[in-house]
């Protein structure tokens, strides 16, 4: 076999045993078809008797052409994060059931050969990037693939800010935050706080209001090239927090700024052929199958 | 003043004393202005000491260059269908307050004049074309620039049917229906649905679930190019119906099929150059204004 | 054994073959255990090789001191609506999954032995008398165990009517319509419709708005001895009708009362003694089980 | 006048400019009426050039039989706190607009003198009672009169933790946390979070699942006696936290134990004899009026 992809990074986090009895197998899978691999220091040191180039996490984009991502939708999320700015694409297997991004389950390992010779969907997903100012100054950054979610910091209290989009002004909030989320995370975080359902095709995002004192606040789709900023009132009794991805997270203090907008670089997520995305919608959200009917 | 408009249809239901004395207005300030205008027979009849050029409402297309509407958002998308398809553009003047289609009051008619000298804003809106077929022949048809929605037919029991999207199987729903809208509608019908708001410049529509069994099923938001196609279960102990803006009705009998997907003419609708999007959503939601701080 | 019940009448929709099967079985087990037992017309030309005495459906309240219902919840409404002047308990049996009044599956048919032998829990279930009037004179009247729901007639459209509560003014509003729910319906039709789940001991009712035009009206739940009237609007322009339990339905023209209240009489559930509300609810709606965790 | 209360005790958050203007008003009127007054430290160095007698607030309860409160919900709510164990009854004067528990506007201070003369309503709410227990100790007990709420520590991750009824399993959650409101509190946060209105007089709690990973997670309505019990799962990854009204907080660490339930006292809130619950709701959530049409 000739591999699309001369090397294969491997990622997964190892504190979960099953994920490590998946990497082994995964590994020892990839070697039968004579594929070049490299780790992490992390999984070689949790993968003591298997002998393998390892390479800091943060390097991995210069040293593979294709990143494995053993886990939940949560570790492709960091993988994602490393990731993303070296246009590496990234596949996931799933321990336990099907997730939305990682849509290999360790029984179906040999899913991957067709991969490895070429034979897969590339869908292209983009990520926002969050940036905060305050007195001038740039004192949070970060990129986001599921939602950047404006948060209270202690008190289930009201926060006060504005919304505009593309400096025109939207409206202005008394709620717990918002979320602003990708359609790839619109079946995340955004999904629990009754936002709608974004196709992943869809060049578009979403602002779900948390908890809003003004009922009739809605979550709002606008087009993906849009740029949100919320103006955290200079009232503000307290200091909410921006996430992003719950991976990283700032203060945001009163008078300060963000500033939301696509990210040019868009992970590049791959599936096996008989990818259907409306079946893993079924499956997660136990949505009805096809009628039985005799016709 | 040179016209941008050769010719003015003025459209509007005269049941209503309120919509009469406004299109007397609207034709005394026309008039002033040396503007053409015909009239439907309907108007001609209200209107019994005013004469003007009366012409077939469905003839309007061949006669003027620009319609402008008296009445509510409900009398603007009446215009629509019998407009649309000979891409004249509509003005909407709201009795009453501000409209989401309609949006010049009667006390602001000195905002037409600009309009007619051609300063304004074009903004083009998508429609929908539903088509019932059952047993192999087409049942009905109509176009709708809010929402098509399969509803029940006189109990409140759930209709079971499938959901396509471009022939690819989305799910099963038992409920009492679904409602297809645009962005154009789904700050009407479906906003009561607990859908999500779509910008007006998103090509895209939203589907939401009616009183679903299945209480995952969420709002979910495609791009406006894909063709949605419900089957009603041959199985239906009732025959649900299919809505179009509520203006036009059909039977879905138990095994038909209903194709829903976008017209290739687009509804032109006219602004003035100060109209904002946002100020409508914040003044008919009752959404906070800027926030008062002094920086 | 000396049963609790002298004579047990049996109900169930014949039309369903696996009802049939399961009633066979039934009939088999009482037999066994030396039950006197009565059925109607329709099951005894169903089951044409038993012989078992047949009485009116209507009279099972005279000749039976319990009532065993094999079907889904909504043959257990329609046995209640015949039984509950009577107070008759009654037992169901469900073909298929849990359902939430019917909680004994036909593999368990030996948890009725012990009901037999008066080893079980009564639950008494309040039901809803609602009658419309019109022009001084009733138009309609009928029992609900579920909901009292004000239904549109035939288009998607707003019906304009008042609430009051105990002839105070509570709202008008513009609507598809509301449904009034008793906390056994609380899980059924109003749930769909965003209402909150009723503890089925709590003496309360909710009103869940139907597609309302105004986004704040929300679901309100006030208790049980509470009466609604609901005004349907002189100037409407349709004539929606009222559902009781999806089983009775009435038209309910512009100007028309509806009043709403509880019905003396209640309905008596029977439920073997291990019976767990909770764990019909999560298993219904899918909720988490008890954690996994060693402590 | 004879005055139904000796002493009143009166309480504003004197930060606010308004509230001292309408304190100064009050205080007049009240003087006027040769009514004994007490405030406390604060409002006393507040408006210096007027000389009362000055309590600390805790002590309020035990110097007047009656508390004015100047100022938002917020304000009476906090006063609950310090008087509802002395039974005292409270009366909420608005700044700005009318609120849920504050009903007398500063325009209307000529109200109060019925109220004083002993035509008045009084209305009891009751509160609850929450108490944090970690590893035998109790860490954490306050009142709530809206709500007790578990809320996410810094993250908007998932909190898991089961939730009991009585000491029987309800169900586990994976969610931010969840809102447990009183009557009084479900026109608050818990409204804003997606749960239902009950009336003040209903004997009932609701408890409101916050962005809940499983979306088939509802608001669940259940009598007032019962007490609930959740326990943090001793996995939980990180603290979140108990919020009582927003005014007390607490730590809730991995495997710690909250039990709710009813406090004894209740609060005993005066309105004017022309009160209406049900005008307060139009009000605040600007529901529709009464319709207008001729009979």
């Amino acid at each position: 076999m000739v591999s699309a992809f001369k090397t294969i990074g491997i990622f997964g986090r190892v504190k979960n045993s099953g994920v490590i009895e998946t990497l082994k197998m995964l590994i020892a899978y990839l070697r039968s078809l004579n594929q070049n691999i490299i780790i992490d220091s992390e999984i070689a040191d949790a993968l003591e008797d298997i002998t393998l180039k390892s390479v800091a996490r943060a390097d991995f984009g210069k040293h593979c052409q294709l990143m494995i991502v053993v886990g939940g939708d949560g570790s492709l999320l960091h993988a994602a994060h490393t990731i993303v700015e070296h246009q590496i694409p990234v596949l996931g297997i799933n321990r336990g059931r099907l997730g939305f991004l990682t849509d290999i389950l360790p029984t179906q390992l040999n899913k991957i050969k067709p991969i490895l010779e070429g034979k897969y969907l590339l869908e292209k997903r983009f990520l926002l990037t969050a940036r905060v100012q305050h007195e001038g100054k740039i004192i949070g950054q970060s990129d986001a693939l599921n939602e950047v979610a404006l948060i209270p910091d202690t008190l289930p209290h009201m926060n006060e800010f504005e919304i505009y989009i593309d400096d025109q002004f939207l409206c202005s909030q008394d709620s717990d935050g918002v979320i602003i989320a990708t359609p790839t995370g619109s079946t995340a975080y955004a999904l629990s706080g009754g936002g709608p359902i974004l196709h992943p095709q869809l060049d578009a995002m979403v602002m779900v209001p948390m908890f809003p004192h003004t009922l009739t606040l809605r979550p709002i789709v606008i087009e993906g090239n849009h740029r949100i900023t919320l103006v955290i009132s200079p009232n503000n009794s307290a200091t909410p927090r921006l996430s992003c991805d719950s991976q990283s997270i700032f203060n945001t203090p009163p008078g300060s700024t963000i500033t939301i907008e696509k990210k040019p670089e868009r992970l590049h997520l791959i599936h096996p052929l008989d990818y259907d995305y409306y079946e893993t919608l079924r499956s997660k959200l136990h949505w009805g199958r096809k009628l039985q009917y005799t016709e």
